[in-house]
């Protein structure tokens, strides 16, 4: 295997990802200085290679920001956005993003604008949970014309079973930490998903809306095997 | 309080309960030997107090049945039944039982029949699962006919949910052990229902069909009340 | 089943529920933006929908009071309400609300106004925690005038066995997270409540006051079915 | 939704679900007596569906095998299998399934065979975990030419990670429950996979190689889509 | 520190311990072969030490039995006793032992036949659970009269609060792991014991009477210093 | 059971504590506003109840003191006390409190106050952990001399096997929050001190000095027992 | 890297080990069949390969030995030992293994055999646990003379912290499954050892005798480094 | 064993450790007082005894400083370090720091700098997690050189089994609470090394880069053994 990693002394950034798995390059913020967030995207910026960073604080976003960098910012998913000339190409097929209620909101956002930068077509669905069924049923069909469905969700996560048994589509499900008591910061939602009575689940971790983003549009890759 | 007990030596009988709390006496069998149970059951025999036995084992039931009593037994229930001139009257009212699937089975059989001994008029709605959604709601009108509803269910317990969301009643939510991996034994259900999206649910513990019927029958009583 | 979905764009208002499930709409405010929690609360009092939020920060309640909603704040219980011209109407029958300690009351009256706001009539029974079990004696026959009871307790909740043993009435049990060390976050209490030794329990989540009330409400409902 | 359900009293079969999902029926053995067995297989063979039972144990197919259904056994995977004159179409494209060591086989052969019931090709992986890093990196190219890859292991599960970091494709990971202490059961792989530092990873219930499959033909099956 | 150890090769026997702690010697059976277990009664039996030892299996019981050891034996708390010349002394005082129901009888018997060994006389208070308080409430004035008390329960373990509430005696609790579902093998009652309301309870393992009745036994030997 | 209650609406003073289980009334200040508090304490001063107060923050004692309460307050322990003309008598004979290290002392301080304020004589043993042996073994006369020992210790909790394996009397263990990492708040030593290899330990909740108190001087009062 | 690994279908012998990490080849038996088994010792026996198998089974052991090959077997340690002309050279230094108590003996042997199959010296403390102080005082200038010391326990592993406060060498802890109760198989002792408030202590898996011999190998080997 | 213990009140300064264990004595700072701080490191001052804190405060750090003690401080590691006259001697032999990610560096610095305290040299391989495995596998010769592998991860800390595969040296995992979601706070990572499939890991608390550099010396000194 050939060694493309660029040394920050504090940081090997990987620049053979994308060539090696498809995804182009993106940065989890919490657990970095704002100096070594600074250092990794003016990298970026130097090289143009268009990237985004999920979970990013205000702080750390204005930080790089009052430094010159040319990024966008949306508060609600906390994903920031290094624009360059590079355009990640578009991906055939699209990505249904579901959500049981508002409280999902910002993970389903981080997982969009996340499909969206790799290059998915995605389509909302937002708070369509199972207590009133037929919010969910009213949609089903939009549902159904997608390559890929992702259920995000909090409190018991049965939305993903619902859907599941409804699409013929792989659905990837994304537990959510809000809620209270023996939700047990998702941990109730998690179990309930990986144990989803329909076939054609499979999960990723609390929050990770990113996660789920990146197996959906791997998925939809397949169709450039030939 | 006056104290209405039976000392068996090794067993208090609390004479008092179906005065107190509106239910017959039952015996939950693991944990005695045989000839605890038959001193018990034999106790009841000769007063006429009609009663039940859950989770009785197959030897435990043969040792009472050999020496004499007037038993029946349901070996998918485990529930063991001495008949007596005494009847339990009649409650108004019905009970919807709803299961998931066939694994179910044993811990439905053993609400259903509970509640039939207290008094019930018990409707049975089995292998309705979320994953073929059409299955529960071909079902939805008949279940909404009843006063109470018994939703059992393993793995991520969705169905608790959908159904709840669909009903008036009061639904009473039970866990079921069977399942594997990530279920850990019942957990995972346990805390998808106790986390329900869906208003009007409350939850017993893994597997306990008996509770979930004495619940019913508590409910259904209330219209006793002026 | 006929769709009547209000769509704000982050949410779908289920505006069918009262009629689907017989309790008025209420509103879950964590994990809402105060935007969105105006823009609900506006929509219900254009209808003319009396409705209720539970667990409304203090800021959340200013900001709608602010923009001129009519709106009671209660800062014990977080809970809010929106008084329009609609009246739900009186539910026949109580439910007697009994706690363990001090601790326990925010959850309580949560409990207690929501189901006041569904139209139940509420008795409390405040700080009668078995520790000193003549409280609990002393005040035993006013709770058995009630047609349900809510057991609300932190701890080990052995409140809810000594009471579910003395009643006829369906117990509710409510597990409190207050508590410290291997309460663990209201675990303890939970695991106990859904392994109490009395019949006629069950058990919703940590600190669901709401749950509790609706649950019991739509128990009183029982008598509306002829 | 139209009900096409076939009632066996016990079971609801989902005879849409082949349509509505675009998998074939599939029965899960374990909690259903033998005669319960019997009456399903028997009703798919005299309608002549190809099906396939999982998690059977000897002493299941022994019984049905001798009441004359023409059924095929495998018994390290203890999948049993309905051969009838339908045939499920071929998918395009390959199933990559990697093992860490011998004691993943069961589960691994449970994917495999179930993936090979549904149509997929399926090129096998066994025994490469990274204690070894030379086995798993011997075979990169080879796993590379598939379209989806299940990772299937045991204890820390380190080669989930590993794979996902080198292939374009989606990884479908399986917790394996052999192993002992720490292990849990299988807990600790479950966490690790759903933790993993590598992109492209969703994961399924412990031992669940059966939904592995199911996951990875519904991925082959987007091609389908126009 | 002086070494008063005797080596049999497997075993370190700690013959001072009786001095140190004022507890004789005893034996927890499990774990150790039959051979190991002969030597060490065989021990103790040439030196004339009146021992004993729990948890011991028939199997084991019957091999040293077969061997010439002066042996009882009690099948229900698993108990073998040796009796020597030597006797222990009788302590001042006696412990109450209280049980929730017939389930907790192996626990409790291995407590008082401990209890009793170590010299205490022992009153027991056996299936007076709080679901019918009336049994609990008519012993309790017996209680009071004992020194220490032993409270033994499985499921939520009510019975060791309420106790705890009615005397002034220290309260030594023991969860129990009989029971099903979220007892989760005994850790229920452990944390609800754990977190009484009441004051002066303190603790043991799941099923640990024998440790209970060493701490009641050193309590009551307090009245022995000066 | 007569009924020596105090009403205070949101509390209900359990006057008779002190007759019926020996220790004077103290209060759990967490979760109880400052309003309720100087209620609760002004009642006791009305009667000239000397009380105690733990967990007792700044704020709250501030709020006391400044509306004229004779208060006493430790800002290590958090333990307020109010200071009356009636005088608990002393307890004969002392308690013994060890702790492994620094960051126990607040939750030592608790428990020696707590004792202190009941009777009893206290002799403070601390940071003498297991990591120094020495330390605990200068100090194992000196400690033996003592009627009750407590133990107080995070992380693994060694102290307690060390001493309860050093001398006679009762040892009351207490684990401690302080910690971090797998400690999980106090679980790995709660867990260990359970498991104690040693005899003669009970166990308290997390943190509790105050519970580890009461026991204690329930202990030494049984000397008052004919 | 060189790929020295020998395929037999359903594992790939990893012949490249020894070389790799100096540690020879180890075979786990559990989950393995007994002609897997049987195949892999014949291949290294073959090549003259002296080898060692974990956790072997009477049954695997008898059906290997039956078909001809020169095994040896301990019953206790489940260790199955393979010899051929070829012998591991001997490691200078030795490994001190220490236990808490009888029930050890299995865990300890397996890691006994284990080291003095790759070469080390062994000296066996045995059930020194700390309930005894002096057992592990008298022995403990004979521990010191070690290089590694290997200490393992079960219940709350105490002996560990003990022992690594009073030796310099590195301290390896295995904890021990064998126990009841709260020790929830191993959890108990797991997280007590890693939380040891002794320094130089590191854990491995519960019961994992073999991993700690390999640990204090690869420590004793570090005296090979120039 | 001499007491060679200097007590403060609060604490008792164990002076013989370095004598007794090899490694010169260190200070766990949270949990102390900024007093008690002062007053330890005055101690070790004025005998002119180099020594070091770990998880200092700032807060901590600038009150000792502000009193006049020679203090350094590292904002990452939150370690400070007293220097004094007298000076640590060199270890024979080096340490590899291996870290996973960025987010590794507060536990990786302060591994290092303890262990260079100590005396090792060390050689820091950061951010080489095996989602981009070219990354570990360019540095693994020069990770080979050295005598002790420290592997600190997150996640599902697969590092820890692809280095423990490829080096000969014993291997010190720790795992790492940085993570969200299913990492629930440093579990996942310590529950896959604990079970990693590569021998030689030994594995210490969440986030104890301290212990993990005491122990990689105790490894060290064993070179000075005759």
């Amino acid at each position: 295997m050939e060694n493309k990693t660029e040394d920050l002394g504090f940081a090997r950034l990987d620049l053979d990802r994308a060539a090696r798995t498809g995804i182009p390059e993106t940065v989890f913020c919490p657990g970095k200085t704002k100096e070594q967030l600074l250092a990794i995207f003016e990298k970026f910026s130097s090289r143009e290679i268009s990237s985004i960073g999920t979970r990013c604080s205000r702080e750390q976003y204005d930080f790089m920001k009052d430094r010159g960098l040319n990024l966008t910012y949306d508060s609600m998913s906390l994903v920031v956005r290094l624009r360059c000339r590079d355009n990640p190409r578009s991906l055939a097929g699209s990505v249904a993003i579901c959500t049981g209620g508002t409280a999902d909101m910002p993970v389903a956002e981080e997982a969009a604008q996340v499909a969206e930068f790799i290059g998915a077509r995605v389509n909302r669905f937002y708070d369509i949970g199972v207590a009133g069924l037929h919010r969910v049923l009213s949609q089903i069909d939009s549902i159904r014309r997608n390559d890929v469905v992702i259920c995000i969700a909090g409190m018991e996560g049965a939305l993903v079973s619902v859907v599941a048994g409804l699409v013929k589509a792989p659905v990837i499900a994304v537990p959510v930490s809000a809620g209270y008591g023996a939700s047990f910061s998702g941990l109730a939602p998690l179990l309930a998903m990986i144990n989803s009575c329909a076939e054609g689940v499979s999960v990723v971790n609390i929050d990770n809306g990113f996660g789920a983003a990146v197996q959906a549009c791997r998925i939809l890759k397949i169709r450039d095997n030939q």
